[in-house]
C-alpha cells in the first residue's frame, strides 16, 4: 500500500502568509444572537479597521488585538461588527472605526500588504486580519440586495445578509484564483506585470471562472497570458488573499511547449528562469536586478519549492 | 530527482461530471463588443434556459446546443445573453428564454442534476451548461449594485456588471467548497444529510470561508460536522458545481481520532465504512440498503479512488 498521506507537516499551505489564523470559527453554531453575545462577552477582543487598513498599537509589544476598553476610544461601529471566532479567552471581532486622518502614536494604520510583509503583527494576528478585512469588504459591497435593490441586514455573526423585501440571503464571497508555476525541463515560467515593483518576476495567476476545474483554469490562464500549453497540473498549497477576498490555489503545471507569446497588456515580460537564476534572485544578487516576491507570498512558496527540490 | 508530475492522465478532475467543458473562453480578450459580435456570428450556437433548467431536444440525436434559427422560436432574451466561449465552428452563448409551462415535444427542460446524471446530453454539453447556468444565476442575483442600489448593466460578454451610478464593477462569483473523505486506517468517514435520497451516504462538505486555507477548511468542516479531528490533508480533484456557482475542491484527510459526534441537524447519521462495505454500496447490494452518490459526483470519485486503491 502506498502512503496515502505522503508529505510532511507543516503542510505547504501553513507556510504561506495570512494562513496562521487559529481562531475557532464554530461556523455551524452561528445564529441571530451570536454577534450580540460576543460583543457583550467580558473577554471579547477586537480588530479595528479604517478605510480597509488595520489599526496596530506600535509599542514594545506591537498588537492589532484590542480589548473592549482600548477599542472604545476609537468609537467602533458595533452595528457593522463581524464575529471572527474564538481564541482561548473569548470571542474575537472585526469592527470598523471612523478615523479622521492618521491615529495618534503609538497607534498606526497598516494596509494589508504591510500586515503581510512587515512583521508588525504576529502571524496569527495577520491571519485573523485577513479574515476580518475580507468580511468587512464584503459587507461594504453588499449593503443592497442584488435581486431587488432593497437594503440588506447582517445576521449570523456577520456571515449572512438578508433582504427583508424579497427574502433572499447572501453569503460571504471568496474568489478562487489559480496561481501557477509552469515548468519545462529545468526551467520555470515567470512573468512581469506592469503593476509589479521594479525587477519583480512572479508566477502567473487568474480567477477560476464559473464552470471550470482548477486544472483547466491553470491551463487556460497560462495559455492566455504566455502562449504556453500546460499538460499535467499538480496542486501544491493555498493561501487566503484579502485583496479583497480571494483564495489563492497554488499549482505546478508541466509545460508542453517552450515558445512564449504575450501581448504586453497583462504582462510586460515573460521568460524562462533556471534554478541558478532563481538562487541569485532569492539572494537579491541577480545581475539584471531581477527579484522574486517575498517569502510569505504563495508565489514565493511555489518558486522555492521547485527551485530547492532535492 | 523525483517525478515532479506523477499521476496519470486523464487527471482525476477530468473524470468528474460537468468537467468536460471544451469551449475556448479567451477570457483576456473579452470587451464591450464581444457579446454583440458573438450574437451576430453566422455560426453562433446557443444553450437556452428557463427557470434555471436547460432546454434539450430529445430526439434520435439529443442535444442542448441550438443554432440561431432553432433558438429564435423560443424568443430568447438576447439582452440577457452570456458568451461562454468558442467551439470549432463559432461562439457559444447562454440565453434565457420565457417559457409558459413545459415546451412541446421533442423539447424538454432538464434540471441540472438531470443534466449531470441522466446522460441526456453529451459530457461536453453538460460542462458548458454548468458554466451557463452559473453565469445566468449570477446575473439574475446581481441586477442592482450592492454598494448603492442603482441598476447594474452587463458588459465584457457577460463577465462583468457595471454600476453607472457609483462606478463599481462586479465579477462572476464562484464559491469554493471543500468536500473530503476522512480516512482512519482501513475505514473512511461518510455522513447522511436529511436531504439525501434514501440510503445515501456521502463525503462531508462545506464552504471555504474568507481567510481560510483549503486544508484548514477541510479540517474545520470535518470537525464541526462529525467531531473527527483531521491532520494531513491531500488534494485529489475539483469539480464545477452549478448549484448555483460552486467549485468543489475534493480532498482526503487523515483522521487523528475515531469517535464520531454529530448533532443531528446538519447530519442525521455519520459512520465509518470499510472497503468491503463500499464495494457492496458500489454494486447496490449493501444489506442495509446503503448507497454512494453516483459516478459523476466528485464524492463518488473520492470514495472510489480510496476504495480501489491498489
Amino acid at each position: 500500500m502506498t502512503n496515502w498521506f505522503d508529505g510532511s507537516l507543516p503542510e505547504p499551505s501553513a507556510l504561506t502568509g495570512f494562513a496562521q489564523n487559529r481562531l475557532v470559527r464554530d461556523a455551524e453554531n452561528r445564529d441571530g444572537h451570536s454577534l450580540e453575545s460576543a460583543i457583550a462577552h467580558p473577554k471579547a477582543s477586537f480588530h479595528l479597521f479604517a478605510g480597509g487598513k488595520a489599526l496596530v498599537r506600535k509599542d514594545e509589544a506591537p498588537t492589532a488585538t484590542f480589548n473592549a476598553r482600548e477599542a472604545l476610544q476609537f468609537e467602533p461601529n458595533m452595528a457593522g461588527a463581524v464575529l471572527l471566532g474564538h481564541d482561548e479567552t473569548g470571542p474575537r471581532l472585526a469592527v470598523p472605526v471612523a478615523l479622521d486622518g492618521d491615529p495618534l502614536e503609538p497607534y498606526r494604520l497598516y494596509d494589508l500588504r504591510s500586515v503581510l510583509y512587515s512583521s508588525a503583527v504576529q502571524d496569527e494576528e495577520a491571519g485573523a486580519i485577513a479574515q476580518a478585512a475580507s468580511m468587512l469588504h464584503w459587507h461594504a459591497t453588499n449593503r443592497f440586495c442584488g435581486k431587488c435593490a432593497a437594503s440588506t441586514a447582517a445576521t449570523n455573526g456577520g456571515y449572512r445578509r438578508d433582504c427583508a423585501a424579497c427574502g433572499s440571503q447572501t453569503f460571504p464571497r471568496t474568489d478562487p484564483v489559480v496561481i501557477m508555476l509552469g515548468i519545462h525541463g529545468d526551467k520555470c515560467l515567470l512573468g512581469r506585470s506592469p503593476h509589479f515593483p521594479p525587477g519583480w518576476y512572479s508566477t502567473l495567476a487568474g480567477f477560476v471562472e464559473p464552470g471550470e476545474t482548477i486544472e483547466d483554469a491553470v491551463r487556460r490562464e497560462t495559455f492566455e497570458e504566455s502562449g504556453i500549453r500546460l499538460g499535467k497540473v499538480r496542486y501544491h498549497a493555498s493561501q487566503p488573499w484579502p485583496f479583497p477576498h480571494s483564495l489563492m490555489i497554488g499549482c505546478f503545471g508541466e509545460a508542453l511547449s517552450e515558445t512564449i507569446h504575450f501581448d504586453g497588456t497583462e504582462l510586460e515580460d515573460c521568460r524562462w528562469f533556471d534554478r541558478h537564476e532563481l538562487d541569485l534572485m532569492f539572494e537579491d544578487r541577480h545581475p539584471e536586478g531581477f527579484k522574486c516576491p517575498p517569502g510569505k507570498a504563495i508565489a514565493h512558496a511555489l518558486i522555492r519549492a521547485w527551485a530547492k527540490q532535492p
